[in-house]
């Protein structure tokens, strides 16, 4: 256990996130972890997250904290865009599960972040799969963290592709721009694995289910209880067949970056002032605009590795 | 003593700040000072705010708290713009006091806020004499102190009317227009006092720079010395005949709101994404846009009235 | 006759256009008339200018030319903003006037203004009293007659002062900003008259009314129709004690520079991006932006002169 | 001859520009040339677009006319940003070839194609390979000729992939992303070949150039001048092995439609409003945002039937 790297997870617990936490419990040691306002109400993903950790038996060792529940625009009354439709009303493919054992946290998520990458210098790694209001705002309350950190894993943006949630923008980015600006402009060193690597690389179709059901534990069980409602968004909205899993795959790509069979270093910005393009995610691939080259993206995935790391991370859960 | 209505102030302080304090100090009971990023380098400000409660003798009772040294979109090495040429190289017209007594408190100006926000519910008053980040942080990081502050005092942005560093836009709107757009937003009652006033109702000319002086106490040797710099820069850049004190004004409407001789209720709200005009208050006078009305706008002062309170206020320091 | 100024007017033809049209028509020597998309539906506009020119008797010498309907970015089947609870239903006052004997001259606009001002070369005036998409237009089509024109007189904007369409843009510029952009950086050495002075020295009152009234003219008559309106829409709307005259007060200025009291260069610039701020107009009274200064500011009226222009004009056409 | 189809040419005529018009000579009755502001200075392009035709032996039969020689929001002396770097200071692959017998006609670019489309009602095609400039001016100027065109072809714009000009836009919508949109909204029937198509579809490779020069015509010999200097710029700057024909491409499938093995109707529009994103072109493929469909566009074409085109129609200039 002790060669485990340390991580802290960022999530809007919902639907994929859960496969995700699950992932990072068994590939590293989880500090704790930090929920963002974002996929669902956020009274739900707190309650998604405990569940999942109870889940995977990390009932005792794992803390949920509560972060930011909006975007930092986030104005007056407006709520940002949640997407029950994606995900199912509780976020977990309609499953209803029921009341988490433990309860999340006392203390702020940002806090909580702040503290304890100071007490772990330089060991903190952060899994980022939710919008990126909460590491904005430890950013701008401490940025003394910024050196300390030695790497932070995001899903979201895109790579010259199409967004998911508008044409032009991924969610995570979507939802807080700002958030997403101060973050990538901040000097911590970054990966990025954006939607249309979700789409090429984490597709889960029904050959890849029956796999996971035939393992018959508690984790695929899981798994088949939460997917329920994206496979069926995926296959209307965004013309897919099958079940995507960005945030696994962000899970699966930090525990193990030899299944990116490709990556560069690229400038990477994101636009918060237009009129159609609120959230894109500039990725300088030629470097036409002569930047300071701040993000790793992945590029392409060993699509056969990242779904074995599923069947482990499900099969040991039992 | 009891019965002096407890406030907050929030300064990045330079020049103005410092008697805006000490009229803060003369009239209200003040629980504490949290200082922003603004007029000059921050540990300056700092500096500053600790040395003007040691001028008025308060050294004991005012806790000062480091806050946001940047605005929220302050992005990576980006400075925002400091104004040492209105304030002085020190933001004290270039006296270069001895440094203080007293260090600033332990824990960030915003934990500090919202904490004092909740043991005091509905009693603490801010007077927000700087760019808005500070306030707009605590906001976004605990909503729930919304409805437990009474009122807070804005000394910010114009009335249709001239900005002062740039056309179209005054200074605390300009550097931090997110943060005032979350302030401006969020539902706490508003007066705001914008720099019109300023430049209409709170000049001191050379009279009313012999008035004080006359005074002869500490007070009035800290005012003059202070204010050394701003006087030649309204000379030469606003073409006023006179020192502004907008941050004083400020204070002293609070502490009186009867020398306010005309306010209106009106919708306020800031640009931040024009390329001419962010920063840019939009204060909707007839009532075209058909918004919530949000703040109170003061319109008008007794400004002899002013002058009698700043005088007593200097005076008493003795 | 010989010794009078050539001008072109630029106008969207309703209510106060009217008596500027007069105006311009007594005082120079109106080469043709030019419509633009504004304050009410463009035909009717059309109709209004022909019909003004019949009442001054100048229907043999006064061409009329339709322009372009529409601003620059009005796409598809957007209108833009007309404004008949100003004006009237037919921008007349709901006077219904006759139809005028005259139709509109064939050719566009656009091509007529830069046919004119290559004929006479340095001597074409213009008077834009309305969205400046016609002479933007003019000057794309044909930059080579920015030299050629020797001064434009623009109504529109706001001198740091409210708007009147939106709390931060007046309604001309407003209608088409990237016109006015176009407009204000061509070179073409300009006058503008914004909507403060308006408001601040055109008012007519009750006791204007009757002493135009009392001219008893066919002048004076078509006067009094005009204004039935636009009287109670400012009363209402903007808490004005009587009907404005901007493009009268553009016009008489154009005839009698004389009755501008003050005036200065400043740099003006006019926002097209903002979210709240589309169509403002800075004026950078202080340089502070220390961009070239490209306009000349009416800043002060001798109000009495130009009320004594109004009369002579109104009472002149019998 | 009488029975190809009549179009009008819309062109920055340097590189590409040249074969796309000598394709468009081949397989269209061209009735006239316009010339836009783009990829090198103005009567250079003018010449370049005189010495094509002469190439093809159409002195006699199509006139050349000089349009809008800067964007519509081009302002003051502010140049567009030309590529002489992908192109040759001449725009032709610094071939500096003698000057062309013919000069552009008299007129503006924009009047003749409003007068040729009224001339041939819903028989004019236009093929539109530079920034859009002309062609929205035209609409705006007069709008009933929208209904008379019944194609338009564009090169421009990305479906959701990289830009040449910043990492987020194609250079015909950078250059002039006003005039974009005002043809996007139009209502006139579009089809779309985005730059993705041209980095896919239309490179030619050494082998290709081989097969060319092979032809050993005055069209193959006048191909090999013109890209000269585009093959080192896409080797070094897009990473691309070989040329690429994007307003080649255009012209071919505007004369075939059958090589465009894929299509579908899509919203597209074009962001102006942008800090990163000016330009930017969206196609919203998963029809998110639910607006009109208004654009066909490109998605794959039959490369070795584009090839084919080519070799015929520099086969075919002897
Ligand atoms: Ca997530
Ligand atoms: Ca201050
Ligand atoms: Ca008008
Ligand atoms: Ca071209």
């Amino acid at each position: 256990m002790a060669e485990k790297k340390r991580v802290i997870i960022d999530t809007d617990t919902a639907g994929d996130d859960t496969i995700s936490i699950l992932t990072a419990l068994h590939y590293f040691q989880v500090e704790g972890i930090m929920v963002t306002g974002g996929n669902v109400q956020f009274d739900q993903q707190v309650e998604n997250a405990l569940y999942t950790v109870q889940v995977a038996g990390k009932n005792e060792e794992v803390p949920v904290f509560k972060g930011y529940e909006r975007p930092i625009m986030g104005l007056g009354e407006n709520q940002h865009r949640t997407v029950e439709d994606v995900h199912g009303k509780d976020g977990m493919g309609d499953s209803f599960f029921e009341k988490a054992i433990n309860s999340p946290s006392e203390g702020h998520a940002v806090d909580y972040l702040i503290e304890t990458v100071h007490k772990y210098p330089g060991e903190i790694h952060i899994l980022a799969i939710a919008p990126l209001t909460n590491i904005a705002m430890a950013i701008k309350k401490d940025p003394t963290i910024i050196s300390k950190i030695p790497h932070l894993y995001i899903m979201g943006g895109t790579n010259n592709a199409l967004g998911n949630i508008t044409p032009s923008a991924e969610y995570n980015f979507y939802v807080d721009p700002e958030a997403a600006k101060i973050v990538l402009h901040s000097g911590i060193p970054i990966t990025m694995v954006g939607w249309e690597m979700c789409t090429q690389f984490s597709i889960m179709n029904d050959q890849d289910h029956e796999d996971i059901e035939a393992l018959a534990t508690k984790g695929s069980q899981f798994f088949k209880d939460v997917n329920k409602v994206v496979m069926k968004f995926n296959k209307s909205v965004h013309k897919l067949n099958g079940t995507t899993h960005p945030d696994t795959l962000l899970a699966a790509v930090a525990a193990n970056e030899q299944i990116m069979t490709k990556s560069n270093l690229y400038h990477v910005d994101v636009e918060t002032a237009g009129e159609l393009t609120r959230g894109y995610s500039l990725v300088d691939v030629n470097n036409r605009l002569e930047r300071p080259k701040n993000v790793r993206v992945c590029e392409a995935i060993d699509q056969k590795a990242f779904k074995e790391m599923v069947l482990e991370v499900l099969g040991a859960i039992i």
